[in-house]
């Protein structure tokens, strides 16, 4: 396969920063399980960005995140709406049923968003013994199309849950994208929405593996511990997944990671945008393409960049960039898709 | 914390060696979820020490190994059969019976190994639908107290297995120390023995994270794919999990790894076999060391040298040595526990 | 509450003839579990009616039966296909994804009806081990909404289906019903159109409690009694769930209740549709009617006759007949809803 | 099969009294899933016999009493401490362990009864997230070997596990006897002792078919309504379930039918116990005799007399006795067991 490429922000390899984190974490003997130094002081730098008042734990990777947010929430009788889009609803194999018994309401979405009228789709049935119980709306940030849920959208999805005793749950498994496009803080985009949880992604930002479930909601992590060891996501050697974070978090790796993603998005997003027979079908507020162009033309960019379909039928791609995408590998993208698509 | 101690070998850190290869391993792009040429040539290396005809599968740590395998066995009306001492029956917090449904069927064991009068207690009520019905034994080689199944002895219990209609598992979170006690390689205690499927442990030997699920009998494996993914145990970045088993299968690292640890738990017993208030436990066939010392002393050893205490009621303690335990260690440690167990 | 009404067909008791095959079949002492006589000759007349080679076990309600038949044909790994009107999907708080780990895909209907079409847009992502792999298309017989499949329809899902590698369910709570409008026997609606599996209800139809999986797949049923044991549906007294199946079977108890509950409800439509501000909103093709008639005029309604309001937005309500629906409480209904919907 | 013998209490039919209840309630429609006026009054007799402060929930058999209870008590990585002879440990097909996710924790007992001491056993590990946290103590009365937990050893178990905050199941499926042997009332041994929740047998005294949960900690009840829709447990003509407990615990019905099934136990163990090879093994303190007797006896009893063998090895047997014993029946086979055993 190539060695570039735009198939997903988890094809490329971990930043050299995260490298040498791992390396320093690697002297000695340390507890297993989370009680190591590194895992303490990830916590730490976690209360910095996010708020003092959240409980954090690490799990392995981004279905485990989101199942267990869901799980620590939920009895078997209730019920998850969720768009239809959702990486919970189609790229987890039925994780989410599987492990937590519960239904997903599936809502109409808008490049992967939702919002109050989709959701209220779901919300009846309280207290009729036949119907699963709605308990969580979960929300993607960015969403698995690329577009950014505003402050004030969240906001209100927020309102309207707790208003109805539901909690809210947000996919933020490039919860750093969202953080650039909208140039805030990672605490004020979470924290500052008035969520309940957050499934916060290391890996598609530059992380070897790890990720890690954040309560805003700390009664939803009283027995966190035991779901997490029940449901098999307790690493022994937790130091490595903390001085990722570490490496991360505690300087702006984070943002420098995502911005650029961003940028190299955004200049391919342009690029094409000039192309007649290429339309871009998604807003570009993360680290995503979404593009239309002739069929044929597909298969023959594919033997140099590997990139996913996304829609068979409408021929649409997905191109997504990553920390370590270069400006020449775009332009030299850009260039290849142009002269493709001019040769028939 | 302690720099060293005798805590477990999951406190221990990486192996150089497997360091280097995570770093040879961080070029370029590379397809996500295993579809990389590491992971392709960490399963021909797999396939080059315990036999060609298996499947394999990398999950993120043992527990997931051990439960997925049964899960791969059984029915959700199935039992499974394994000693009192079985990791999988006291220190998952009930993974096995959640993810599986199966109900464990507890035998006596002696040092955490089983033998077919052991097993038969449970090999009653077949056909009969009020019965779950005992589907697989499980055995760990070497045992959670250190102790190795003799190949005659595997030999038989999968003989009885077979002609019953269970399979095997054999949780080998440290098969390597088996193999290094018997002086054999791999193969020859798994697939040499008839067993169904292993739990192929990594990060007790050194490695990061990462452990490997090893179908003999590949029917089991047919849709381990799905189990894998829904269980929340697919790795996105799995080249990394795949070059650590390289690096640890392809040269003999693997074997220099658990015979030095092996080394030092024998040194150890040895030296506290001599002193006169302590005695020792188990056979010291494999990394561990378990012994009796008179109460007072734990305590005051362990504010330097950290371990944990196997059974309060007997003053038992454990001591795990690993990979990187130095042989001065040792010596100061033995030195230490003579002094405090002679100080009254 | 109103001694008759139009709530459901289980808001009636017991017919007479079914008592009665209760009292005769309490005499003296039978074995437990489905190992005595009268479900020995139950089974006999299923074969008479579906075909011979059938596999019949009995459950306790219509949820299990549907439950179980989704279990015995699936992997947790697997996703259903259903109506968005089905019953499973709606009305079973969450029980499929419960107890199958499946995932529900839910696909558009017509009066409850689903057609190749709409199972299409499910049927993808086969082999990817990030999408729930379809296995089951579930169809309601006659639907939720009274309409009923005829034969070449269901023909037609169930070769799709099969040339897809797929099982077909058919809920048939009220199977009878079909029957009698499409004027076939039980066998020619089930065996006869290729269907894999059953759930034959029996409640609906004038019994006390008790339902029948039938599995034409044998295959299929291997395993059953120990999914019903586990899944806690297995009676200890089953002579008496088998001695109401004999009495609705043996002669044309079936066929008679349900052709008298059809044919009210065919009354009461013919009865509304003259009424000008009624409207008649689904096909009467079973023992309920839809119609839509003035908000105002529901509750002065169901201060007689007990009835559900079906959707609240468009006031729409569900009658349902019975088999002990007298003609007169039709007349006396029909009379009540043209005085109050000319009151005003 | 022979018409009458000792197999189990549910080999024989139903009371004549229950048989008329059901009769007299089968008149007009009434609204189905518990809303019914039977189910009003069923509550309220429960109430009078247990105590005006519970919640009652009916289901349709002893499993799901029991697997139901434990369900409301537990989260997933709970366990349950249980004895070793346990109805739910040993004939629900792991259902326990399915429907929870819980581990049973086996404790050693006598005559089925367990102690604090037993329990001791398995009261370690809390707050070790590697340990499945104990979190119900479920007891039998009478115990499947047929002792009765005096008043004060319930008090004493009921005691140890809130001061450690575990809860208390009691498996009731013959409680009945438990009475009238104590010679108390229902509640006396249920409200009076503190237990927490109870399951309720009815089939097993002359019910048709049928079991109640009863919550004394009634904060265990209040999702339960869910649990029951969702484990496919909530009956639709519930007016039938509630019309038997009505005819059984209206009146003395319970009272008479049990002391009947236990004094023709008293009867039949007297009558052995003066047979010098037959040796009665257990306390018969309610229904049922166990005893050990000539192994080549037992299958020309069991021509005659249907009967289980409960221990091949020892030649150990078990008769039930039921409300529809005959004191003939009694005496015939005491007389066959007679010239059986003295025939060599």
């Amino acid at each position: 396969m190539a060695q570039t490429g735009f198939g997903s922000d988890n094809f490329s390899g971990v930043h050299k920063e995260i490298m040498d984190a791992l390396a320093e974490a690697n002297h000695g003997h340390e507890a297993a399980y989370g009680y190591d130094q590194h895992t303490e002081s990830a916590i730490k730098v976690f209360k910095k960005h996010f708020t003092e008042d959240i409980d954090v734990f690490f799990v392995f990777n981004g279905t485990a995140a989101n199942v267990l947010c869901l799980k620590a929430a939920t009895d078997n009788y209730h019920a998850v709406i969720c768009a239809d889009t959702a990486h919970i609803n189609v790229d987890e194999c039925g994780a989410p049923e599987r492990f937590t018994g519960c239904k997903l309401l599936v809502a109409a979405s808008k490049d992967g968003k939702i919002g109050i009228e989709d959701i209220k789709v779901h919300m009846h049935g309280f207290g009729f013994e036949h119907h699963a119980q709605p308990k969580v709306i979960s929300i993607t940030q960015p969403t698995e199309l690329g577009a950014v849920y505003r402050l004030e959208e969240i906001r209100a999805i927020v309102e309207y849950a707790h208003e109805h005793g539901l909690f809210v749950h947000m996919d933020g498994a490039r919860l750093s994208q969202a953080a650039v496009f909208l140039n805030t803080g990672l605490g004020e985009i979470t924290a500052g929405t008035g969520i309940d949880m957050l499934s916060f992604g290391g890996t598609k930002n530059g992380m070897m593996y790890g990720e890690a479930v954040v309560f805003f909601n700390r009664d939803l992590a009283r027995n966190f511990k035991y779901i997490r060891k029940q449901a098999m996501q307790l690493g022994s050697k937790m130091r490595f997944v903390a001085a990722q974070f570490n490496a991360l978090l505690s300087g702006n790796l984070w943002h420098r990671s995502a911005a650029h993603a961003h940028k190299m998005a955004r200049i391919l997003a342009e690029g094409v945008n000039s192309i007649e027979s290429v339309r871009v079908t998604c807003p570009v507020e993360s680290n995503a393409v979404f593009a239309v162009l002739p069929a044929h033309c597909i298969p023959i960019l594919q033997e140099e960049f590997f990139f996913y379909v996304w829609n068979e039928t409408d021929s649409e791609v997905r191109w997504v960039t990553s920390f370590d995408t270069g400006k020449r590998d775009i332009e030299d993208f850009i260039e290849k898709i142009k002269k493709v698509t001019q040769s028939r």
